[in-house]
């Protein structure tokens, strides 16, 4: 009884089921997978060692998974070693990919990511999509999602999943948008205009952004807040290298957490909300601009030219998203606090500020603060990846398909 | 590929270890006890089919619980049904207790918890610690703890584990408490200054009071935010059925989260945080009383008896809780909120207040707020159970020490 012995127990939720033989043949292909896409070209006793199972067992797990093409031998290593030469293994170039889409205010973006992590087809079109209707919006998408899965089909891949970022809350079933203020769309089932034939997860931008983090970033940590923008101010929070979703898949929505208790109106009908402090439009209007089509874009270059009133905005915007985060620190005691998206274009002139706050607000040694270097491009990576993470993460479910 | 694919994965945090035949029948062990536990008595066929595996398997996992004391034959089941009588099981009354304490600013407590949940030895104490140095404290603690030991030993029990709730910061280690303001220790390692020969678990009483409300609460959510105070004002976050700890252990410091950030200051360094307004002191000091033993006894009979500054007071800390909880709940998306702890007896007064302020600023139906049944006894009785449930959680770990 070494560790703590108050977790959720084995019985509780997500071990309902009781562990038999193909439950762990399962779960030991993952850990073959991973271990190769960890750290491959490796030998099948490099991988035992890894996994700490028998040769033996690995070799069949490895064979099935070169049947399914998820692995591929890459011929005998280099010799020089001690004993028999092994076969070096790798994740296959050519087989399953992740389709990540992202549905953004101004722009649609859609990728093909391998099992290697490697873009392999990409496109991008510019275009205000706010107050259009979802089914235009989704069939320009899907016109977009065909052009790179065909791309990806001619490099000799094949779609293993869809995943869709919005700018919005998402319900539970990972279909259905419940709410996308910046979009005006609401309760709107993505899973109905988009294509059957792909296995289809959709989910907040913030929240695939704080996966690609995790899974691309530098040095993340297991335990941390992502805060993302686009118009809004989302949040993500990341707790032992998992999402923390909440009872709806609400969970992480910082933009609306009161800085000022009285301050002025949210539409969301609270008062003083973060968002109202920070949020592109309000700070915008703090610097007496004209919300344009690339308003990040605007502010950063205002502020870099040294113009004052912009640089008085993003320090206001800065302290009031250091108050909001010094709640979030102490409620959730992260690692660190990542700000990614639209907002790691402005960093240079937040993050003084915000960490002033959050450093004189919070007890002891204060969070460290950093900014993504995949900057508004994580939530489209986060959306491919995800779907290789599962067919990392469940190989066996690939292989029934093939 | 139905479930969202961006969870951790099984090569991640918790599950690094590959899976094996003895790992397998460790967990399977733990779904034995569980079912019995939940369900008993219950024949060895029903416990089969409630765990799905077969009635031979079955048998061999009980006979091994027998042996180690944790099971027991009640004999045969009555006649009247179906096939050949099967003899029920239970969870042992005679085999390993939790032994549950509590160091509050005002008592000490101690308890002995069986298997099947029942308190069979309790002593509390009252007297002041505040400013108390640990040693003394630590010394009278293990006095008592030896008498209920004493007493559960008279009753066929024995000691499985202590498990001991203090009213501060816990490291990660589970021993040291690093700041528990409202005793005056800072980074005390009670492992040294408690009897050696249990194992010890030390936690935020805030922690063991929402693992009480989570294991014997009436229909209490898997996911829910569990608001207490004794002098300070903790929470603890609760997601599919375990703990959020955060990276150093101290998640779920809800009196620290900014109220008006511009308010009188406070000794953690930050201003306006919620202990400002709604801690005891906060509350005594609004309602012109002075501070004394019964603080919260105080509260509850003046305001029972109509006093309008003390129910103003109330009413402006439940406003106070409303804000703070507000970002709590956008950033969570709890099941619900539950006022445990000392709140619970003052919840008739805060809870108009703080439920107006939360359902008027968080958008859509607002995130219920129940209050605590178990009161002030939750942190004694979750510590006292968590030993239990580690019981229940690896019964072969007891199994090994006997």
């Amino acid at each position: 009884m070494t560790a703590p012995p108050h977790e959720a127990h084995p019985a509780g939720p997500g071990r309902a089921l009781p562990d038999t033989q193909q439950g762990m043949r399962r779960r030991n292909l993952a850990r073959v997978m991973h271990a190769v896409s960890a750290g491959g070209p490796l030998s099948r006793a490099a991988v035992a060692s890894r996994i700490g199972l028998t040769r033996a067992a690995v070799s069949s797990l490895v064979d099935e998974l070169i049947r399914s093409g998820l692995l591929q031998e890459l011929g005998p290593e280099r010799p020089g070693r001690v004993g028999r030469p092994g076969s070096a293994l790798a994740v296959s170039g050519h087989g399953p990919a992740g389709i990540g889409a992202e549905i953004g205010v101004d722009h649609l973006a859609v990728c093909a990511v391998d099992l290697r992590g490697e873009v392999r087809a990409r496109i991008v079109r510019q275009g205000a999509n706010r107050g259009r209707p979802a089914a235009p919006v989704l069939a320009e998408l899907t016109t977009l999602v065909r052009r790179v899965v065909a791309r990806a089909e001619r490099a000799g891949l094949w779609p293993a999943g869809l995943a869709v970022a919005v700018p919005g809350l998402v319900a539970r079933d990972a279909r259905t948008v419940v709410r996308a203020p910046n979009l005006e769309w609401r309760d709107t089932d993505l899973g109905a205009l988009l294509p059957a034939e792909f296995p289809l997860t959709v989910d907040n931008e913030a929240n695939f952004g704080a996966l690609a983090e995790l899974w691309l970033g530098a040095d993340t940590p297991p335990d941390f807040l992502h805060v993302s923008a686009e118009i809004g101010i989302g949040a993500a929070v990341v707790v032992d290298g998992g999402l923390l979703r909440g009872t709806r898949g609400f969970a992480g929505e910082l933009g609306h957490v009161p800085v000022r208790p009285e301050g002025p109106a949210c539409p969301c009908g609270g008062r003083g909300c973060l968002e109202q402090y920070a949020g592109e439009e309000a700070v915008l209007r703090a610097a007496g601009l004209e919300p344009g089509e690339d308003r990040v874009g605007l502010l950063a270059d205002r502020a870099a030219e040294g113009d004052e009133d912009v640089r008085r905005a993003l320090r206001d915007a800065g302290t009031a998203l250091g108050i909001a985060l010094t709640g979030a620190v102490n409620l959730l005691d992260p690692e660190a606090v990542v700000l990614g998206g639209a907002l790691s274009g402005l960093a240079p002139w937040l993050l003084p500020a915000l960490e002033e706050e959050l450093d004189r607000r919070t007890a002891g040694p204060a969070c460290p603060v950093s900014v993504s270097r995949l900057g508004p491009e994580g939530p489209l990576l986060g959306a491919a990846h995800s779907v290789v993470r599962a067919v990392l993460d469940d190989p066996a479910a690939v292989g029934e398909r093939v």
